[in-house]
């Protein structure tokens, strides 16, 4: 539907919520995000993903999942163990990572 | 620590995802988004709120929460209430609320 947005099933399913500061380095930041994403959308267990960051470089994204197991693969894929480490070495000044477990859910507006 | 990161206790907590698409209409939206933030920290159980808005008009606020019940009175707060009205009738061209349950987190970069 409308341009954005996670079209996720029914709960329950999980939420990897990443809050992120940038640093001022790009060095190839916007590719690597780019293809962790397309990367992220062939694993199994992938539901979708949000994403957005304000002018003042604070970010939030949003992967969604069928299952603790499919977060924890992903976690551990070779290319994003090389993406995660260019994260922890310069483009992030600092990050928040929490995983949940999706309840309740409804759209808007009504 | 960093700005625009809610300062979160240890898991378990709750997470209310809010992803929305804004309408062009402005009428108050910045006023009464920021009145909401403000009376939000106020409500028994809040624990943070994490903001963001890119300049495509997609935005993802996370509230942070002790319990749902907790979550359950907000929503029913009178004068969210009217936030929510204003809401679904000129501000969001579309939205989507999720309520998670946050199991584990980790911060960086390590």
């Amino acid at each position: 539907m409308s341009e954005g947005f996670a079209q996720t099933p029914g709960p329950p399913y999980y939420a990897v919520i990443f809050s992120s500061r940038r640093t001022a380095v790009d060095d190839g930041y916007g590719a690597m995000a780019d293809a962790m994403v397309e990367l992220a959308s062939t694993q199994p267990g992938f539901l979708g993903v949000e994403s957005t960051r304000g002018a003042d470089g604070f970010g939030i994204t949003i992967s969604y999942w069928s299952s603790e197991a499919a977060i924890s693969a992903w976690k551990a894929n070779a290319q994003h163990r090389v993406a995660q480490a260019g994260g922890n070495r310069k483009w992030y000044a600092h990050f928040e990572t929490r995983v949940a477990r999706v309840e309740r859910a409804y759209s808007g507006p009504r």
